[in-house]
């Protein structure tokens, strides 16, 4: 990160999210989201046809922890009515992937040109939102330190399967301090909405990973002497499962490149 | 209630949920479930074609407080795989109920005759599920106290509106002491997938209801000196929106005839 860049990211940090939104909507600015818009809750993009909606929302419902859904669109609307005001699906976030037959197309600043008139929308949590009660709490959170993206790492860990999307959960994973640990479980616990407690604390190979310093998504990070590693269920499961399950038409957003929402953290507790 | 009757209710109480739900689907049960197998949830059951599953999946999507899923079955599938094992959603409640273009067509002991390959069976929270801990927690759950179905009132709430789905929360009303008012909304917070914290405490007119002597659906309980009607939202929503709704065919579980499952309440928790 440049100097610049580092001036945008803290004024960004105390923007509001309509005006970052606007600012993204124009072209102004085109980054990662991370640190922006503090105490906001941003949110993963899975856009898919009509005809694949109802067997995604389906999966979503059986696998809520992976896939907490935030907000769902009409189908062919490009603009969101619960979480964000005033927000265009397909230019408010800074990159967008689209997926054709599960592989990937290109990257695009907005998918306006591409949109259809049977498009769905999805909306799913990020833990972006609890790493902030982690870090106000005393608990460290690693990949934040180090300036890197959070490690993540495939599982043997099923999903439930629905219609024609199936496969395992990814998760990401923090080293957390040995004492910390039920601190961290508490606090996650309490935010289900953005993926809530852990689904593993301390042996990786119990759930699939047999090498921890190959993360499969994301950057090794440092496990200091007395941490263990934790694992919670993660926002790119249902990117990996589209690939997996090769739909004809999928936009995601790229990663790291979220949409910041009007909804505060707090009150994804309630 | 007579003493056979009462015998049989407290047998069941203690019963594993498999076994009564043989019971019934053997035509040896076939009253209300309320009290039977403690400990264990509950559920309210919507089964409708599968061309309008999609925009019923997003209604409780979007209505999560009202409608809050257990489990969506498989297409044209009678069984379940989450909330209870063998479990045939088409003879394993004592009583269901069809609708035709919103009208109630009757009552059944069993739906198995009426069963189509389209069907899709929406297994909805509970109230039952919290008030337990509530009399744990010594906090009177008056309709239990009298021996009554809970009072149920239509509101002005709107529920958010999905494809052809739309019209207002019905909630259901208990009278809790003003000192004890702040527990029953931390124990019932507790569970957001039977319903959470009330959506109102205090004064009916708010939210629509003119008249507490006249519950919509259920029966009138006694409001003592000191205590504030307390309203949460219910399971009785769907229902009454699919019937303002008028889909050409579905299938419900009779009111207190509901699905016993596997699920212990206290797992609904996490």
């Amino acid at each position: 990160m440049n100097f610049v860049e580092g001036m945008i990211i803290m004024d960004m940090m105390t923007a509001r999210p309509y005006d970052v939104r606007l600012m993204i909507r124009q072209g102004q600015l085109k980054g990662q989201t991370s640190g922006m818009c503090k105490g906001y809750a941003q949110a993963n993009l899975v856009t898919l046809p009509r005809n694949i909606a109802y067997d995604f929302l389906l999966f979503a419902q059986r696998n809520p922890r992976p896939c907490p859904l935030l907000e769902v669109s009409n189908t062919g609307d490009r603009f969101l009515h619960q979480i964000a005001e005033d927000c265009d699906i397909a230019t408010d976030i800074p990159k967008y992937r689209i997926y054709e037959h599960g592989e990937l197309k290109g990257e695009y600043e907005n998918v306006a040109e591409f949109w259809r008139d049977d498009l769905v929308s999805f909306l799913i949590g990020c833990s972006f939102s609890f790493e902030g009660d982690l870090l106000e709490a005393d608990v460290p959170v690693r990949q934040i330190e180090e300036g890197k993206n959070v490690p993540m790492y495939n599982t043997n860990i099923p999903c439930q399967s629905a219609g024609i999307f199936h496969g395992n959960m990814v998760v990401s994973m923090r080293p957390i301090p040995y004492e910390l640990v039920p601190k961290a479980v508490l606090i996650t616990g309490q935010m289900p909405k953005v993926h809530g407690a852990p689904v593993h604390i301390g042996s990786p190979e119990v759930i699939g990973i047999k090498d921890l310093s190959k993360p499969d998504y994301g950057e090794l990070v440092t496990i200091k002497e007395g941490e263990v590693p934790v694992f919670w269920p993660c926002g790119v499961t249902p990117q990996n499962i589209i690939m997996s399950s090769k739909p004809d038409f999928v936009i995601t957003h790229a990663p790291g490149h979220m949409l910041i929402t009007d909804v505060k953290n707090i009150n994804l507790k309630f």
